[in-house]
């Protein structure tokens, strides 16, 4: 017992003079970091020129290309050491010139608001029309009698859930409607599918996002606003025979080429392994797709900058990756992760930020790989960000873009904005650059910058 | 030593067991008080309510007795013990029906947008016209020739700190000149004052507040605001002997009879020791005070309701207090601890929220009196708040109208919201209820409501 004291004491001492260290050094750092970041940063004034001069980036629209072009030139600005293009075919889904519902009861015609799921099927010029069948599930529908769903138009009405506090698992609870609300109809014999908006709001605005077709039917889906969900749903109380007639005029056009924009400052000590900071670049259609995910890709520009205007010199690669076709496809990160792996690329850490501008709350970090050493590293950084009110270090996700990274073994982060009010704009036409703070931005641009600083300086 | 230490173990021992007993407990109540607020609360059609119904509710003001009938309402809704009104004298300052500042180059005219700052005395019909000197500070001010300053229109124009964290302390580094700068103007013979907005944003929105006349000499002061303030001093540095031409209406029409609005459930075991929370109902004249404080009112109303909603029989008389006229006078916080001294009435704690209705971060106690046993509890307390993202628990100010109750020993407590955003809304005109986000104000009563019970449960 006493022997082990012994054994251990030293290795106490070491760390905690390591501690004593580096801490001061690192803690004005991160000071300076985020000073640069709120007096002299460019994120907030770059997002404005992406969401007003290329708004509505879906993968393979000119817009796309034209965010392609901008974000490129962002990037050459923050003196990076390299700049370039990665080449990915991407799907071409275009929403097209008419969407409409309308609810016909015996006495009366209502509209409603809504809005095509990407990749969704259009229903021809005339449209559907057809009853409705309300559930609140996959598994509600899949107890129904085919004879119930043939030939209707199901209608997932299930709301996210309020009380849970992390609002995207509010959202990963839902989501399955959305992602295979029409598959499961299809088996039943539907002919079209509607979903209840996935959003915290009670509101007028639907929300799209992507959906998947597994079966060889493919029926026509489109999300419907919350406000409008219960209004349906208070009809058919009240209506079970009442009909609803959908068009959609949305189609998938093939392939198109893209590209994922790529900026690196070179590693000093370890140049052969990267840091990679990320965001997508593509956005929904029906909006500037501020928060999702311009934001995410501002925030992985600035750390270049950031460390750049700062004079930092990198150990390892720190590489900013604006990936393209995270909403419907992940073509774009599918193609960066098997790049990287043909060519032998070894990555370190892989963070993405994907969950809006908001204020900065800390990170999460997958239980796999590198990650594990990552979070106990993170629990003796944690103090250096009590200043910048972030405290969150936990084990959780990371994104859809960098998980494809898991396989290299590097620690998989996702960057933990305030939850509250993202699933306010997710997906909607609100998702605009007006709904996006400048101080909550930069905030969020230096917690990340400050992180990569401290994996850089003391690795993993 | 070994004597010391079988001393102490017992009560360790016994604290350890006790927390094992009362957490879980504490946990589940919390997390009901949670549920409650984020899917059966109140707060958000309160305060749509309030906002629209008596906006611009100044001490004095007609709308600030109609804020008074529609919160005694709610307080009655709650199902409170009892709700009563407390008489208070307010001042009855007014802005009158004309405000306008306007640049006089030698070559052209640019209007300004300006706002009186509250209490100002006003310009009469024909304004005044002078030239301006601009200064940082009250500092920098004294060091002039009186000379240099006679007969001139001072224009104090320091700004906000962004790099500081907390915007409050920010905000705190730059208002004394609005509070004291007409006043150090006064001593130089100035004969008006212009003050840049104490704002985080570059915008067009005056903020206004209150200023403090203490020298004879009572000079007109508004605000302006910051990107006029970025013209003027540009447009000073091309031309130093423009002139401005200001007019305020503003003036104070004596005192007039307002009230403070209580309402409480009685202690079940103390009855005579009350836990105050509570939010000032007045606002300024220019917006609907959404954040500053009809938020802090609500929250405060909240606390009650779930409380109540959730049958918890308090041992301590937990008190709603919407006081009067913190903006300018603080009349109703200097009554209620009157009376609350004068009656003998003991305070355990007093819990202040007029810091916004944004996602809660935590609390701040004041070093004195109960206050450090508060701060130790709360350290015990804070892994309650974890799983709602609430981290800050530390020492700090509470605010304007609880301190007034520090002569009792209670703990003094400011809940703190995420601070990013408050200063963009802070006395402008944009401080709406369109600007509130239902579940950032939910889950703040929801936060407060947790702590209050915490402190009833356990004491201090």
């Amino acid at each position: 017992m006493r022997h082990k004291i012994l054994v251990f004491l030293p290795a106490f001492i070491f760390s905690a003079s390591l501690f004593s260290q580096t801490m001061p050094a690192d803690s004005l750092m991160i000071r300076r970091i985020f000073d640069q970041a709120l007096t002299r940063g460019n994120a907030y004034q770059n997002l404005e020129k992406l969401c007003l001069e290329a708004p509505a980036r879906l993968s393979a629209s000119p817009n796309s290309l034209k965010a392609v072009d901008i974000t490129l030139q962002m990037l050459q600005e923050t003196g990076a050491d390299s700049v370039y293009l990665q080449k990915v075919m991407v799907p071409n889904w275009v929403r097209g010139d008419h969407e409409s519902g309308y609810i016909y009861t015996g006495e009366k015609v209502i509209p409603v608001k809504v809005l095509a799921l990407g990749g969704s099927v259009g229903t021809g010029k005339k449209g559907i029309r057809a009853q409705v069948i309300e559930v609140r599930s996959i598994d509600e529908l899949s107890k129904l009698p085919i004879e119930k769903t043939r030939g209707k138009i199901i209608f997932f009405n299930r709301a996210l859930d309020k009380t849970i506090i992390n609002t995207f698992q509010s959202y990963g609870g839902c989501a399955d409607q959305r992602l295979y609300g029409a598959n499961e109809a299809a088996k039943k014999e539907a002919i079209g599918v509607l979903v209840r908006s996935l959003t915290t709001l009670t509101d007028d605005h639907p929300h799209t996002g992507v959906m998947i077709y597994k079966e060889q039917q493919k029926l026509p889906a489109a999300a419907i606003s919350t406000r409008d969900a219960d209004l349906l749903s208070a009809s058919l109380k009240e209506d079970p025979s009442l009909q609803l007639h959908l068009t959609l005029s949305c189609q998938t056009l093939g392939e198109a080429l893209s590209y994922n924009v790529i900026g690196e400052i070179k590693g000093s000590v370890h140049p052969d392994s990267v840091i990679v900071i990320g965001g997508h670049l593509d956005s929904w259609d029906n909006s500037q797709g501020a928060h999702d995910d311009g934001a995410g890709c501002m925030h992985s520009i600035e750390v270049l900058y950031l460390l750049k205007a700062l004079d930092y010199r990198p150990r390892y690669t720190i590489r900013c990756v604006l990936f393209m076709n995270e909403e419907n496809g992940a073509k774009g990160a599918d193609e960066y992760a098997r790049v990287a792996e043909k060519s032998g690329q070894k990555h370190l850490a892989a963070i993405e930020s994907d969950r809006g501008g908001f204020a900065p709350r800390g990170f999460t970090v997958e239980n796999s790989g590198l990650g594990v050493r990552c979070y106990q590293k993170m629990q003796q950084w944690q103090p250096l960000f009590t200043p910048y009110m972030v405290h969150v270090f936990d084990y959780g996700g990371s994104g859809v873009d960098v998980s494809r990274l898991k396989s290299q073994g590097c620690a998989l982060l996702g960057f933990i904005p305030d939850p509250q009010r993202y699933f306010d704009y997710h997906h909607a036409d609100t998702d605009n650059f007006e709904n996006v703070n400048q101080r909550e931005l930069e905030l969020g641009c230096a917690t990340i910058a400050a992180l990569v600083y401290l994996i850089d300086r003391h690795g993993l």
